[in-house]
């Protein structure tokens, strides 16, 4: 790991995806979500991603140029097509349409179809809480895991991103459905280390904590083994219907790298309408005392709110630099023409 | 276990809750809620809890005259005080609230605060997928486990249901935020059976199987350790948001048994206004026969959806009586004054 300096961080991965055919302004909106994510401690879904991003554009699997087109509006519903552009800038549209209809109408949904990869999920719950709503979104995506009581893929991880919003650092959850992701197993086994819970199923069918035993089998456990897999085909289901789009084991006929041809959802609320910020902000406060004032298992530690720990890190990668993986970084120096 | 017939169940639950009080119509569909809840399966939460709501009854804990308030009324969404009258007509109320204003809207909301326990959360999920419409719809509770990292009570278990229609029978997730319930550790615990998963941490703060050890300690597990914990304390934050009542933490201090107090949250889609009942009878369709198709762990069984093996139940209890606990039936019949 090397420390970057974050408007360094930023100004590479604008050189790089400007290289890879972006236009100055959609390079410039990229870099600042990939570099937020990867100051905020979420590197596998920030910088991490540029390099296989700029692969998917250069096999046309993104379209570059394409932007989001209204399929339906209903009162405080919105059906956008994705039309398979650059998915964190259709998220992020979808975030910025689904606040304006909160803002008329006290919720705004956005439901998008046919869209790409939105890398970290958080980014939009984030987005959302700092602007003074609070949120609820999903994406569903391709078979990446076999559904509870099945060994072979059957459902997607569906990440799950909610927020409320704090004025010390607002909650935000951003969750996938698999108890860990494909790479964090990579990383856990690049390490030599075991998963701190079961995370699979080895090839003997038994739940395993090794990682490469599962990366073999492919049979990464749901969260909460029948609930998460339930969950991840329900935020399947209610995606693909609200959006008219397809769900996963539709996307699985895409083939086009990860998340191409995915729905998402967009659930915002305007707590100015609904009690009040004050109110909400006082209650968001409550909820973190509360944690803080629980008993701790390490008494070195106080029990922590979602988001606690991003802010954290986000503190400290501005105050120290942002950590990246030195290999990763050169790979993308490298794309930027600056190595 | 005995079996009762439905018929037979629907009369005497209908004896008891209006010899404790409840109106002869407000008795009649609370009864129907929790027979039905006991046929699909869930007696736990459907007879199984009709001593516990006739006791909170008479010590005036449930209001049963009471009806929901109008609290605000903004687009799509309407905000109830429950006034901690019956939970289950509650529920059904702000259920029906919701499916009104999607007819309209798209998109129903209700947000109930100050109601009192929902007991099977799956119930208006089932309703409002049975009327057509597509749901999400959740529930806070009193603090009933530690969060993540921590020893002593901080978080409700916040069951949150989803729903998608589908004619051959809806697709229905019903899922507490705790791994397993008290009650599940209960049932074990008497039939001298572990858990088939870890459930929670022992006294020697050791992740655990054991029923009996984890009642001792009250540290029961959030479903995917640090990913319920979490979404349980979202789930918390967006209902007492939304409904302007009261978060877990202030439940707690209401001190009037189980959920008395609580925030619920309904939202409602109808398919029929986004893309078509067809459409998306179709596509939950293919989720269902996509599920099917992958291979089984058990070669004897298919891979199931949420809510396949209820329907199953609730056709087995139509065909063959509904099994009921025989101690629970004698002591509902003395309730009921038919013993």
């Amino acid at each position: 790991m090397i420390r970057v300096d974050y408007a360094h961080l930023l100004e590479t991965l604008y050189l790089a995806l400007h290289r890879a055919g972006l236009s100055e302004e959609a390079a410039q909106r990229c870099a600042a979500i990939h570099a937020d994510s990867t100051r905020d401690g979420i590197q596998s879904h920030g910088i991490g991603r540029i390099p296989r991003f700029i692969d998917y554009v250069a096999r046309g699997w993104v379209d570059i140029t394409a932007e989001p087109s209204v399929v339906q509006r209903l009162g405080a519903i919105e059906v956008l097509d994705g039309q398979r552009g650059i998915g964190v800038l259709n998220a992020m549209h979808a975030t910025e349409r689904a606040m304006t209809l909160a803002r008329e109408s006290g919720v705004g949904i956005v439901a998008m179809r046919n869209t790409t990869h939105w890398m970290r999920g958080g980014s939009y719950g984030w987005k959302a809480a700092e602007q003074g709503f609070a949120a609820m979104m999903w994406t569903n995506t391709e078979s990446c895991m076999p559904a509870w009581g099945a060994t072979s893929q059957g459902i997607g991880n569906n990440p799950l991103v909610m927020a409320v919003p704090r004025e010390k650092g607002p909650l935000v959850l951003d969750m996938a459905m698999s108890q860990f992701s494909y790479g964090r197993l990579k990383s856990a086994r690049l390490k030599g280390e075991q998963l701190p819970v079961d995370g699979g199923f080895d090839a003997n069918g038994e739940l395993s904590r090794d990682p490469g035993a599962i990366e073999a089998t492919r049979r990464l456990l749901p969260t909460g083994y029948w609930k998460g897999s339930g969950l991840a085909i329900l935020l399947d289901a209610l995606a693909a219907m609200l959006s008219q789009g397809r769900p996963s084991f539709e996307i699985d006929q895409v083939k086009q790298g990860s998340g191409t041809g995915c729905c998402q959802v967009f659930i915002l609320f305007d707590p100015a309408q609904l009690g009040g910020k004050a109110a909400c902000g006082a209650m968001s406060d409550g909820i973190a005392e509360h944690l803080a004032a629980t008993t701790p298992i390490d008494e070195r530690q106080t029990v922590r709110y979602p988001g606690e720990s991003t802010l954290a890190r986000r503190r400290a990668s501005h105050e120290r630099g942002v950590e990246v993986d030195s290999a990763l970084w050169d790979e993308v120096c490298e794309l930027a023409g600056v190595s």
